[in-house]
């Protein structure tokens, strides 16, 4: 095979392909992007098995300016390789493969010669049935996977709570994720009524899928029996493995009382909890306390090895008994990032419930919730 | 003790002495900041016994806006009460205590209350008797150190290496530093005739001072037994120890002949020998080749295991015999990033020989040179 390619182009395709490549991948192969040429197409892969990320490149494409000598296929090292594209001189570059798998990179006054392998050893794409086809804007798809992805666990003992589960239906479509000690669930209306679906998608793909949403308008999401298909565009294809189980009902786990509320600007209140971190990271328990009144509000931390910290925060509004509360200020911090400089709306009920976080301009679509730690 | 300050000037200040601050310091007392008070002055001082650096700050000075309640002084952890006073609230901060070693510090509606330790565990600062006071512009030393600290042996087991060795007389000041495979000197004219001296500065040490050199116009240099001071400005005072022993004598290691020259611009190079770094630094052995001939002039790298690469570079200027040499890419870069986007000839006596790298405006004064790899 033979080819050349307007460089920027081919380092945007290989910077997306990198993020299926894992270094700690089982197969050998899959430390490689598989290229393949055919008569009007480069076509690169990228696999770590979890997740699979393909993108096209069309002699069409003016920007591409891709010219085709000769068709065929190789798998070349993809970090090595993606680091050549991006230091080599010239404007364009040109790839051959024309002994064994070798490949010849030529670009400007440089000209590399490196190993590749054998692209027939390269594992194929899973074959799936598409069950179903659904449209969303990739900014929506990219705040959902924002405002939840933070409560996954991180805990491999319990594989199903490393994914977020999405469930559609009705014309709704709800995101959640738990890892028993916080939750964060969003839900939007969905255009399409009929449309259901029920996956739970790993953690890890969304953040690597969030990363290409930016270049792209709508996303078209194709649901398979254990794959879901991301499409971002005509040339590019993000696959990612489904986590098999059922999900907990995570919406027994929201109480529904409140008997104390604070409303208060969320960048302002995570500055706060920020300082209170300092000290609580030094000391030996995590924790901070929240000591709640119509009079003072009151964020503390005290590590009898480190010292201590005290904050007078400044709600917009308290209602309800006066409460103290402890708990983790880590989550709190996960939590307070998703609403930005929004007004939210802290609910209590008591210092064992856990407590919920909602924007008090969606109340009822955005929720955050965090389980308190018992100090007593 | 107690007092007030503009919070942003006691972050620079800080983050001045941090640079002192070492976490692997023998000394636990060493991990802390000493603050002293006196009636019109704020005294910081941190050490690691190598480095100690100084700062004052007068409740004279308009932007500090210092006030002073009560003098005293305490040892307060560093990197803890760097990050207390980097994430406060208010304009000012306010620093107290008033109990054993607690320190209550207060800024806008946050109250902190941490451990310090007792200053008069704090060493002194060593009380040097002053040889020497010479007068350098702070951005020159600073380009020296940049010229020169590169080529400082990393090797403890070689300690007079891991130094630069300054020498002052007859109207000049030279630097040198070597560790046995490549060297870097630079020289400059000194306006006090009678001023001399022979030192050699730890390059860590160094590094640390360049770091606070933007800040200032003008270095005060005094020279002491095992001591060199640094005076940056009126307020700040850097310490360094001196290594002790006899540095090698390193103009017997500059060849004074030259078969083969090219002559260049550093950055194009600089890109070149990146390009073939990324090749060698996968192979066996970190090894890059030039082969110079009036006709045609090529880089390379062979790696059995990983490929190869080969770029013809394009010199201004190629003069005397044909020659190919082969040396470690790394240490070719360091050199030539000294250089900037200047004009070069590196000069070649044979292959078994160190070559030099001199910018062509100004060839007298400064070099580098590179030892070569035996590759047959």
């Amino acid at each position: 095979m033979q080819f050349t390619i307007n460089r920027q182009i081919l380092i945007k395709a290989l910077n997306n392909i990198n993020r299926a490549i894992s270094s700690k991948s089982a197969l050998p192969i899959l430390s490689n992007i598989k290229l393949v040429l055919t008569e009007d197409t480069l076509v690169l892969t990228g696999s770590d098995t979890d997740i699979s990320i393909e993108t096209k490149i069309s002699v069409h494409d003016d920007e591409a300016n891709l010219k085709i000598d000769s068709i065929g296929g190789l798998a070349l090292p993809a970090t090595f390789f993606t680091n050549i594209v991006k230091r080599l001189p010239g404007e364009e570059i040109t790839l051959a493969n024309k002994e064994g798998f070798q490949a010849k990179i030529i670009s400007g006054s440089a000209e590399f010669d490196i190993h590749g392998q054998d692209v027939n050893n390269y594992p194929h794409l899973p074959e799936v049935e598409i069950k179903n086809n659904l449209q969303l804007a990739a900014k929506t798809l990219s705040e959902v996977i924002r405002q939840t992805v933070l409560a996954v666990s991180k805990q491999l003992s319990q594989p199903i709570l490393t994914g977020v589960h999405f469930i559609l239906g009705g014309g709704n479509l709800t995101a959640v994720a738990t890892d028993r000690h916080r939750l964060a669930q969003r839900t939007l209306a969905f255009e399409n009524h009929d449309a259901t679906a029920d996956i739970i998608v790993p953690g890890v793909s969304l953040v690597q899928l969030q990363g290409m949403l930016e270049a792209v308008e709508t996303v078209e999401i194709q649901v398979a029996t254990n794959q879901v298909i991301f499409k971002l565009g005509p040339n590019t294809t993000f696959y990612s493995r489904l986590l098999e189980g059922n999900y907990p009902d995570a919406s027994r786990l929201i109480p529904t009382e409140k008997r104390t509320t604070l409303t208060i600007n969320a960048r302002e209140l995570l500055q706060t909890i920020d300082r209170a971190a300092l000290l609580s990271h030094e000391g030996r328990s995590n924790v901070i306390q929240f000591d709640i009144s119509g009079d003072r509000s009151i964020i503390s931390s005290n590590s009898p090895e480190v010292g201590k910290i005290e904050e007078e925060i400044f709600a917009a509004e308290t209602a309800g008994d006066a409460l103290t509360i402890s708990f983790n200020p880590d989550y709190m911090r996960d939590a307070l990032k998703t609403f930005g400089d929004e007004e939210i709306q802290i609910g209590f009920k008591t210092a064992l419930d856990p407590f919920t976080i909602v924007p008090t301009n969606n109340e009822h679509n955005f929720i955050q919730l965090i389980t308190p730690v018992r100090t007593y």
